[in-house]
């Protein structure tokens, strides 16, 4: 499958990695891509700029968000929550396509822990699917870090990661993109339309609660039934 | 220890149960005892009516909220969260008292699945911080139901019920309390100060998605870990 991954940060350079070592054909959008190649000194957070990391995976291409746009026959949403509505206006998704929307609206701008900027009666995703109405907008795997994203075998036994869209078939999908990534069918649960991606965005403050408790942010939930 | 419960719904009569049960004084607190002991019919929700349940717990005191704070060496607090302020300020908790905040500020007037009506920025438990700065509010249990609340081993494996609040002797003498109940210290995590009780009220959402897939309200998430 081509698979646009717009976000250019950890986590989308870790899905487009691991995308690609499962076979896809994969790129990256962003807005500038002369001046994201010549970014080679190191992020603020420590990792390698990403001009560094594109010399190290010269298979996958860097676009233009218009030509991500037109290459992938799905998209995936990496970047910021409030940055998410510009980038993929700026990739112009074809009615039909899929869009993963991966993205958390955290506001730091009064510092850590950051609040939400799209909560309760919103979320980013519902934003993209209202901006994007003829795209299929699926939620999912913004619960977890990037490591476990593309590595959910790394934490022991059963897990969880969620879906949300409107479209059963997109859903599917996507279902078989994370199967890709080593999530099995049955850790996948099935939230529910669209406005369900409220409640896993809303997570996001338990999520980061948690990552202090343990130390770390490789960690995820896994739902406990009788 | 002498504990009052302020709620007559079913949390709060599961919780003055089963600390009863565990060998504590409990009363329970209502705005008119006289009113809620004459509830004989059964709940819209179709549990018993308070005034056929307290028929058969006749060790269980109710008493006006007043005297449901003078009974109380710890308050708790499983009044819905729009009636959470009132109910405390009935109650008047005497400086020092420990008050464990249970509530969810769930606001169902839109239909279900309701929306929060203090959010993000906010939650109940720091509302209630703030109204009374002489007590030490502690928020938990708000993110299971209330089988699971006094039942935890019913689920099988590790699971975690969480704690928050300003005071560490009160968290700890809460935590005490969820051992009476069933939970193992080690399924007890800290998340820190009172804030952290918005990060366990904006789980609501995720949990009431939960509760659509699983079928039930008898779940819970365990945190994984490596």
């Amino acid at each position: 499958m081509k698979i646009a991954v717009l976000g250019t940060g950890l986590a989308g350079r870790t899905l487009a990695a691991a995308l690609h070592d499962a076979g896809h054909e994969v790129a990256v959008g962003t807005r500038d891509p002369a001046a994201t190649r010549a970014r080679t000194a190191p992020d603020a957070n420590g990792t390698a700029g990403f001009g560094t990391w594109a010399e190290a995976h010269p298979d996958i291409e860097l676009l233009a968000l218009p030509d991500a746009g037109r290459y992938g026959e799905v998209l995936l949403n990496v970047t910021s929550g409030d940055g998410s509505l510009e980038a993929v206006a700026g990739a112009a998704p074809a009615p039909g396509t899929v869009l993963v929307d991966v993205s958390n609206p955290l506001d730091f701008s009064g510092g850590f822990p950051p609040v939400l900027s799209v909560v309760n009666t919103d979320s980013v995703a519902e934003q993209l699917q209202r901006a994007h109405p003829q795209v299929r907008v699926v939620k999912t795997l913004n619960t977890v870090n990037a490591a476990v994203m593309v590595d959910p075998g790394s934490l022991p036994g059963e897990h969880h990661v969620f879906v949300a869209g409107e479209d059963a078939e997109a859903k599917a999908l996507v279902t078989g993109l994370l199967g890709d990534l080593g999530w099995p069918a049955a850790s996948v649960l099935d939230l529910g339309g669209i406005r369900a991606a409220r409640a896993t965005e809303m997570y996001l403050p338990l999520w980061l609660a948690l990552m202090g408790v343990t130390g770390s942010a490789t960690f995820n939930i896994k739902v406990v039934t009788p």
